[in-house]
């Protein structure tokens, strides 16, 4: 089990909040969080973790804009979860090395998610080794691509259901939403988003230009 | 309505003063302010709203470059309006509940608008969400595309026109021009921006990827 | 004329430094001044102007990376003008009202600049208006665009040349390399700067558009 | 040779740290160093290289992320170098006054390694005269693309037999990884890399254009 690594519960949470306040910082300066949207997650211990409430700007979060809920989705502190909790929620059940859970909003993997197969498939390059136990630009990365619903408990069954036949994985896409990943810790789960972006956004330049050469 | 809230006339514009100057540093950086370009206003009562003065830059913004006007478009403290500040004033008149108008300037929102149709129609995007009273991704937001013209009057007088027959929306595009968007304050406007400028963003590309898939 | 206004000579050149310092951070920001490229003057009277040394990165300047040149482009203080000293001078020499020149260099001024006939016309866009003295988006800007070279007395006086049958007008490309504009003091040069930027962006895109409409 | 200039061994390893520290979070804003990807190194003198420990976040370095490695690639103090640490070490091996390597990975570098010839030729473009020896913009820059491999020692021998032909150059890509180009010092190393940044960004959007116009 990934925690925050600290001397008691009240100083985890202490530090998951500054961990997601900065993490908010950086991925709105690159675009990926707009208007309000997206959601990040550390956990706390086997039971429950830290989460951004809903509708929080995220490229200026204050203390008060992270709660805490149980790993069912309840709120422990009176605050308002946002409605996708229950899939941050999913991944710390399913695996207890996730120790934390990013959601963002790309033009790029909104751009992708909407003309994707079912399953993306990506090889060939050297950044997929950015990804826990990817060792080799030979290797393959399957990135699923579900549906968007407004039915957040629906997906999650669509998810775990994905999962329990093809493996945890690294990530997975909503069409016309936006991408989840998840990692063991903060730093590691940053890592992983910032190498989902890039394959995206060459995945989608690489798209276009592969259209040009073949009229 | 929507003013500041504040203890007396005098914080509330000191307050919309400080909010708009923040507000054009966070948009003179994503590139939707350019070269003095765009105004912002913030309303101050049943009568006032504090605005930009006209050609000053949007990035750097100093308390001496925001004004007072009345709802008619005339100065209260002797500076010089935009010229567009009646596309402002007729905002805050049409409904007592707009608290905030943002106007920008960015490339995509001027291809968008150059080639589009008289309503752009935009569905099936999660952060279509991020638009008050809007919660699914299946809705439609319509985008009414008025012709550009140095005659604001006569284009005030047009949009009002649009806006009696299809209600006051969220949103209009000026052709080779920019945006409008407007909200109950100043952080739901900023949030309006960021969702239309990510829309409009996706939109060019889409439009581009799917001219190719055609050919 | 415009020089800065200021009280003594020695004034004067502390004031074109530091707002030499304060372009070149914004610029470079802006990806328009990369590899220690473009170069940026400020006139001090009607005999000198201020221009930065030869190959420093713009995004840094420091004081000591400015330098006086006077109106033939020869230095006044022993450092090393740029090559390219001669195409600001030329400005100052021609119109006492010009007191700022930035060159940059862009890619997609660099993009723009290859593929573009001998004079560029824009027109329908509402920044068109940036540029002093343009009051409606109808008017046409007129930007001609020269061929390289490395030999800029020759490059000076073929500008010169169009200039005398064309007028001074706002700015001009040089193939594969750049471009050059001015105005009455820096704020107004840096807003032509942008309102270029964002016009050469705008072109590129709705050219490429076009073209798969053609199709 | 060119070390760091230091009045003694420490001295020069700590200068080597702030520069490298400083160069990524440059590099880092620009996007070129996602997901803890890319390596940085500075000569020390003739035997030995700080360069970045295996997988540190480039945009955020500490003093910990270098570590000292011998011209051979051997860490000289305890800490695990990267695996390619080869690719620099051969460099400084080859050439005396090579005095930094930079090593990144941007989508647009990545973009064109993938299709490019298996030796990019750019000419007719001003920045070309960024590169060190470059006088007129109608010079050739040549640079090698080599197939990506995990066996950094194969590749290290392909770079020294593709140079013992043609001569240590400027640049070469990796297909599908990113680039390495190097200098006399950081600055130098650092304007190289700016300047291929440009150059493979201009020559992405250009064959994109080009395409269009053949149809």
């Amino acid at each position: 089990m990934n925690p925050v690594p600290a001397n008691n519960p009240e100083e985890a949470y202490q530090q998951a909040v500054s961990g997601l306040i900065v993490a908010g910082q950086r991925l709105w300066q690159q675009g990926w969080c707009p208007a309000t949207s997206s959601n990040f997650s550390r956990r706390l211990d086997d039971k429950s973790c830290a989460i951004t409430v809903s509708g929080r700007d995220k490229g200026n979060l204050q203390p008060t804009d992270i709660m805490r809920v149980d790993l069912s989705g309840r709120a422990l502190d009176g605050k308002k979860p946002s409605a996708e909790t229950l899939l941050h929620t999913q991944l710390y059940l399913r695996d207890p090395d996730i120790g934390a859970v990013l959601h963002t909003h790309s033009v790029k993997a909104t751009l992708v998610s909407m003309d994707a197969p079912d399953t993306l498939e990506l090889s060939g390059l050297e950044l997929l080794k950015a990804f826990a136990g990817i060792t080799s630009h030979q290797s393959t990365l399957r990135i699923p691509v579900f549906d968007n619903t407004q039915d957040i408990a629906a997906l999650a069954v669509e998810v775990d259901s994905w999962m329990k036949q093809h493996g945890t994985g690294h990530a997975y896409l909503i069409r016309g939403h936006g991408l989840y990943t998840w990692g063991r810790d903060l730093p590691e789960t940053l890592r992983h988003l910032e190498a989902l972006e890039f394959l995206l956004d060459w995945y989608w330049h690489h798209g276009l230009a592969a259209r040009l050469q073949q009229d």
